[in-house]
């Protein structure tokens, strides 16, 4: 299979990372080879892709990064040597998420030791908290915690919603920087904005890229982009195109963003489709390996790929447009 | 307070543990204290407490027993000193559920090399696995252990599951000892009962107390009942009555099952009420501490708790005649 | 295609409609020709056969019955002619249920002189209503039926369940016969009961047949089981049993039933499978005409047909043995 | 209680109904007195009430109508009062859903005969029908119906979502104007747009108002927005702002839409609390009863309707900013 290479639609060069948690902020996926482990040198590539891409921040271990699904050992791996290549160009956010509390605490310590600028936590999975429980655990969190730290609400995984009140108290917790909302209930995002429009600087990042562009009309922060990992340009451009007001662009780009979509993430039949999707993309542009951590494990298949391959390739020809007007 | 005495219903001494797995195998909860650390002579004397009540076998580290909140020391800990107090008198399993697959086998390994008899797993509960997936998930488990075990399935905590196919595999799986169903569906149950017929000796445990005469009746081989920590004479004589054929015994038995719980399950509004209930009962019968795990975090507060008290003495006047047929 | 007949497993002959509602008490199909008509003599065969199989009484336009599908001058037709041919000889009960109450209450009216015995009502499906609202919507409706009713809890399908404090409610309503309970959740089922216990003579039915036997151990008052459109006595069989106190005769024939779900309820891959299989499976019998009610329509193609006539022969192969015991 | 009136936002007079189904379509509530009656004259004051502030269209009985909850005669005299007044002013649609097809069709006769422009239909919600069967189902209607139609997709109700398959299928039938989305989800909306985007002139209509403006620069063709019943102007300013391209202006009246949202909806504790707060603001205001169908049936106790009015006062003042500019 040759390499499908994409043109960087950037030329703009980002500041360096300012820690302000606005922007594209792609959750990394894990690159994993046959054995299941790190491999690192795709790790490497990956970095540098979505970097020059123009991206803003850098969120490792999340949902794509398959974090839950990764052992203890292959995070603080993945956390270090993220660090270390990005050596503070941007700011790393790592998921801390677990259902056991002080395993959460003990991975927090580990990349506070690293350099991590922030850490991520959703509700704990398994058992499913009522919101006054939410809250005394995330109030205990906030004192327990050696880095400041987002709120992640991703119901369809948790089971859970950050309530209103849950955020609410959020915005008296010093170290809390905001919240990533991953639910795809845009009602539930402009809400969160409402109630955190009493707090300057508390930060509200979407997660389905899907809405990016909505999201940021509505005033939001900037995005948690799956498809970042693919094309970052693209997601940075969407972003650029809303801070300068330029609303006819930013819808342009953002319909790109919807192709992304459909045309990476449904193939295959299963929940698994979109990471997957992902991985074999940038495995197609030769950036790395495309191994899933179980209970997934398989990579695509022959058909799923060459489905892909098709696929980025009708993608990248519809890119030219948009960077031609980047130019 | 004065702590409540149940009478012990159960005077026939069981045989020792025979490894059958039938019967009642307790969940058995995770005594903490204050501090959330092990509370370890309560554990020994709710061990006691329930061995004595002829129990079958104990499950610890499941969902009454809180295994996903626990940190991975504590879950060590909780394994080895209950080998050390059980000392072989009956049959030791233990929830080695995670969503990382290498988590969940090291923590086999532990378990293995500290004697336990067989492990027990439900779904990763992170990302929801399609069924082929999750069938691809329990063959390499069921390679890679180091014990016999059980499927778990548990779809309210973990969101997927374990459907008839999975089963069907299972049956070829030589480890394999049988299902766990504590999904509640009864039908879900007898088709699995159904479907095992194929495969003598596999056996189908059911989980909600509330149905354990009913599953009993359909075919099934025990309960694991989170009541049996605080009555294990009462559960293990459904068991036993149904083993005699004497069926009106059993429902006599099995009502006061169901007293138990509308009057300890139900005080308090949240899901973690149940685990809350049982571990409160344990401390008003002097048996051991009864703080909870985060998220839940808090035992219950003084009007919970002189709730719990009133019903555990209702309950305790309700038993008597149990115990006059038992002796 | 050659009819197949099935052996007549009950040889003893039910006392007539005491109204006592207990037994077994049969969903009715309603046969409609391809032009979406009743097929008259159909429903005459249909429930000659049933009232042969020795059922204690018929509910017909609940679930199994497409009641919510018929237009309202079909349902009227059902209940008249479905009155007219059963004489008196065993109670009538009309599913009533609608979103629009004065709908219900017209319906109710019809019923009521067409000489039906009692009516069934399940929450309205289209708005959710709250526990409170649910009640007072119960409240009014028994000021206002003509009729002594029975609640119907049908959660999977009205998204709502009669929670216990509704059921308790209904216990003052003289005119509430009791509570039909289709959710599957024989945990919820001996709640009620247990609720219930406070009026004698408060009937609780199951709706799902594979549980029958169970329900009946738990105390419960009989079934409206699906499969007795086809198999009457052997849902008979299973009550009687129940009643004489032979357990083990009971457990016999409710495996079959199990075996009767397996097969007839399993083909086809939609929601609608079980209805299509009763009602193909009626067909294959020379019983009634098997087309469906919209959203459904279409009955089962020629590969399906097929099938259902191979698992309705099995199924009669197995029945002997249990004809042979009835006998 | 005084009158509280609202400032005219809306100052420009929209265009005679051109039939283009583009615009606010606001979902009447249906006015109903103590007796459960039509209230006659309050329906012509909140008929003139909405087109004074001009909207593009009337939908009614729909979900904010109670559509499903009224018996059919008052079903039916609704349709002819509201055509009757509306004369032809703008497009009148009317929701015929409903479990039984024949009735569908049945209103939708009446519907044709009383001079309404087009129908709106969901899938049925007692049965959930996969999708072919869904898609079947539609294609029936489509032959059936005298009216052209919308496609009605509202899954929290209906259990069912109209899949990406259906709206493909849908393009090709003649007489289907659109889709109304009221899912919530703008990912599935905006997948729609996409799909839709080769018919030219279908349109997409989005529900939940908090989504307008988003809904409008993604792409989409108006809204169904249930508090253009009280303040008709600011939802029409939206979509004019966005129609001129003002984003600012757009986002600006957003977000005094997400204001009714957050304090007209959220008063009472169940999900008939949209409903009920719509219809208690337009009684504040003067314009009509504000009594709920079955099983709602109680507008708001004292309590709630001073709330309703404080937050409606509170409204209110918030609004003149945005009239200033209007003007």
């Amino acid at each position: 299979m040759s390499i499908i290479s994409a043109p960087d639609l950037h030329l703009k060069t980002s500041a360096p990372g300012t820690g302000s948690y606005r922007g594209i902020i792609p959750p990394l996926v894990t690159p994993l080879n046959s054995e299941g482990a790190l491999d690192r040198s795709g790790l490497e590539k990956l970095i540098e892709h979505v970097l020059n891409g123009g991206v803003h921040g850098l969120f490792i271990l999340g949902t794509t990064g398959e974090g839950p699904s990764l052992g203890y050992d292959l995070r603080r791996e993945m956390i270090a040597r993220t660090c270390g290549i990005v050596g503070g160009r941007v700011p790393v956010l790592v998921g801390i998420t677990d259902t056991a509390e002080s395993e959460s605490l003990r991975l927090a310590e580990h990349a506070a030791e690293s350099g991590v600028d922030a850490v991520v936590i959703a509700p704990p999975y398994y058992f499913a908290p009522a919101q006054t429980e939410l809250i005394g655990y995330f109030e205990h969190l906030a004192e327990a915690l050696p880095l400041p730290f987002f709120l992640y609400n991703m119901p369809a995984l948790t089971k859970v919603v950050i309530g209103e009140e849950a955020i609410r108290r959020s915005l008296s917790m010093e170290r809390c920087l905001g919240l990533k909302d991953s639910s795809g209930d845009l009602v539930y995002y402009k809400k969160a904005l409402r109630i955190a429009s009493e707090k300057p600087g508390y930060r509200i990042l979407i997660g389905p890229e899907e809405l990016l562009a909505e999201s940021l009309l509505a005033g939001g922060d900037g995005g948690v982009s799956g498809g970042a990992n693919v094309f970052p340009s693209l997601y940075v451009g969407v972003f650029e195109a809303m801070e300068c007001g330029d609303f006819t662009e930013a819808v342009r780009l953002q319909k790109l963003i919807l192709e992304v979509s459909c045309r990476l993430y449904g193939v295959g039949q299963y929940g698994s489709a979109i990471i997957r999707g992902i991985k074999c993309a940038l495995h197609c542009q030769g950036i790395c390996e495309d191994f899933m951590a179980p209970p997934y494990r398989e990579r695509f298949r022959t058909a799923e790929r060459k489905r892909i391959e098709e696929e980025l390739r009708t993608l990248i020809s519809m890119l030219p447009q948009a960077a031609a007007v980047a130019a």
